[in-house]
């Protein structure tokens, strides 16, 4: 699949070739369109969302930047914007909404039917990242006495509006949701089968809760392979689904803030090159300073050993060394955790099995460097070039190394299964908090080697 | 969504009470019906595997551990193997056969029929990671001059056996792809129209190729919002599909592998849990080691500068704080672009765009540290914690910060974009060499300027 290049459409742009470019744009895929608009200035932005024919163009709006979007809802009269909001799926309403000035919101609101405005305001009132906040309620649902010709009947009527046909819900009476059927399921079935008959039942039915994190939604949907997610409310009463392709974006969103948080960011919902420099610095600036601060510890401990470090040739220029390794094996001890908790693969109880198995694997992995430390020591010091005073020194190194790899291990698999264990979130408490214990703990055991061996 | 205790279930199990057993979990989704079997000792595991109804074995067979697999397979015998074999899906099958022993898939391929044998043995060839070895071939393909009512009788008759059917495929006489028809399409459609007609055409059809590099059909699926994505060979004929399911689990495992790899490690496709102790410290040792020589530069730069440390109170103390700091400062940005990158969000182009945004947040970043050190040094100094000989070495120091977060930064931006536009893997290549250069650069400039202001 080759990558699409928008040079002959911007030409056809710049020419105001618009019949040809319209043609063109139609014979695209969505998501294309709109990467192209998203692209093309401001003042032009409007003319291609004109030309697009209607449902096509609201179709494009919901993959355009939330700043487009703002500008298209600022332009379009009052007509145009209500056939938008009415064209829009539910969760791309929201999206939208959730991104725009309060301003935008009003005037989208304002000319939305009744109807839609009541499901949009509801639905912009769960909590971020909740399921609710997410879903749709454009799904499909049959009443449980329905038999399938008439369940098929009511598809071929109303599907065209919906998200997905693919998996369809049952409900009773009270609108609670009783079974799943999947479509492939209802067209192999014969037509005087009744719903209830067929469709999975309740003791199989995953469903989540609006309140639920979006997180435990992509959870589930990855491990039984969900095309779409129910959603209900505390009465368990159908009030949307969650699509697969959302679940996608959410899994995605969810992990790229984890890479933020253990490389010691505030997580940001926009893309990088969207976000302004203030932003950019206000969400890396926290860490750095309460990490800058927190290093005072261990100035405070090489100060107090500074007297002696002045003795002992060699002992200071091991320092970066010793805190990089220590460092670099916490983290990749915490990595793999966190990792693991996020997947569902490791959970708190796993905790002793981890614990053992990591000191084993600090044994292998310490022994291997203090043993390869010990003859880049010995050879740089017979070959002038880094002198060590004795060969003490060169033992209470590989020692601390040793050790610090051990530690460092320990307290990469224990702080986060802790954190996951008091409800915290692994990936933003872990990352900081290790560098920090990490340094500490190495140079406390480098400086009591020192002393013992040395004096 | 609780999560499911399999308590009950291993005292059915310990009591011998198979049928009640059996009855239970057939209620439940085959998803958990395999997770309860994962942790069931080997000599229970056959007993299960037989209890359950023939087609519900086969398919929680599909999602056990490979080395549950292995002994289930092991313990069968030919005529239930051949069963097995010809019920799961081809993706399933040869996700399975590679990772078993020879043996094991010897005896498989024995006892499957001669088509799913080639078609099996076919798949197998495909390079490990292409989309060749993650695809099926059980998909729903329609010729171009079908009518509709012909279409869907041939989907009442063979969908059963199709991993999935809500997109189909259309091809030639040649069996080349030329157009893709979602099933509602198919559904909303006249019995007598042509399939040609209503399928969605050439222009708009997203696919890849064989050989195409899985990370790839994960990045279209997820941009374009696809169920399934069709696979073509080289003369682009269909082959076969990546369903949705298979692409969620690809883009966990490329997070997991991007995650590991920015820790230091080298990926592997195993549980944290089911890797051996060697295997694990194997895949952590290789950069440890390497890092831990490449420090051997960092320790010269402090040797060549030993003398004048000891002359200088609070210098030496200072050198963590430095270190961590750059490290931590070229990690943001590194984690930042890494991520940008994987998600199509950076491009090489945006380099300048990038490193211009990078030094601006820096300055800012490293203004604010420099400020907040030169307040702590001071009070620190002023209390008699940590004393520094005069206010030139505050200055020294926080001088040194700035410069440190301005080139970790720039560092942190530049080496994943050289990588990728190399064609270098930027999660492999950045984490590692940041860390070296950074440590290097920030004492250089630490001492030079201590030089210069000093003395």
């Amino acid at each position: 699949m080759e990558g699409i290049s928008f040079e002959s459409l911007f030409e056809l742009l710049e020419n105001n070739q618009i019949r040809e470019l319209r043609r063109q744009l139609m014979e695209w895929n969505v998501v294309d369109v709109a990467e192209f608009m998203d692209e093309v200035d401001d003042d032009k932005l409007l003319l291609i969302f004109r030309i697009l024919p209607k449902s096509l163009a609201a179709e494009v709006f919901a993959y355009l930047d939330p700043d487009k979007q703002a500008k298209i809802v600022d332009s379009i009269n009052d007509a145009e914007l209500s056939y938008l909001v009415e064209e829009l799926y539910v969760d791309d309403a929201v999206d939208f909404l959730e991104e725009v000035p309060a301003g935008v919101v009003r005037r989208v609101l304002a000319n939305a039917k009744p109807d839609t405005r009541d499901v949009i305001n509801r639905f912009l009132k769960y909590p971020e990242d909740s399921a609710g906040s997410v879903m749709t309620n454009e799904m499909v649902e049959f009443h449980s006495r329905f038999t399938v010709a008439q369940a098929i009947a009511q598809l071929r009527r109303t599907g065209v509006d919906k998200e997905t046909i693919y998996t369809c819900y049952v409900i009773d009476d009270s609108r609670h949701l009783i079974g799943v059927l999947p479509l492939r399921h209802l067209l192999l079935a014969a037509d005087d089968a009744v719903i209830e008959d067929i469709m999975t039942e309740q003791e199989q039915i995953i469903s989540v809760n609006t309140h639920d994190d979006r997180e435990e939604v992509a959870d589930i949907a990855r491990k039984y392979d969900l095309l779409s997610v129910p959603v209900v409310d505390n009465e368990q009463r159908l009030v949307g689904i969650i699509t697969i392709d959302d679940i996608v974006d959410i899994i995605e969103e969810e992990n790229t803030e984890d890479f933020e948080k253990m490389a010691l960011m505030v997580p940001s919902d926009s893309e990088y090159l969207k976000t302004g420099v203030f932003t950019h610095a206000r969400s890396r600036i926290v860490w750095l300073m309460i990490l800058m601060v927190s290093a005072t510890f261990t100035g405070q401990i090489i100060t107090g050993f500074e007297d002696q470090l002045t003795h002992f040739v060699g002992l200071t220029a091991c320092i970066p060394m010793l805190m990089d390794t220590g460092g670099n094996a916490g983290n990749q001890t915490s990595t793999l955790i966190i990792r693991g908790l996020a997947l569902g693969q490791i959970t708190i109880t796993d905790y002793f099995k981890v614990l053992f198995k990591e000191i084993r694997v600090a044994l292998l992995c310490g022994l291997a460097l203090a043993a390869l430390n010990f003859g880049r020591m010995w050879a740089l010091n017979a070959m002038g070039i880094q002198p060590v005073g004795s060969i003490t020194t060169v033992l209470v190194v590989c020692t601390a190394m040793l050790c610090a790899v051990v530690v460092a291990k320990c307290i990469g698999c224990t702080l986060p299964i802790v954190a996951k264990a008091i409800h915290l979130d692994p990936a933003l408490m872990a990352g900081p908090m290790i560098t920090t214990i990490v340094d500490g703990l190495s140079l406390l055991i480098y400086f009591a080697l020192a002393r013992v061996l040395l004096m």
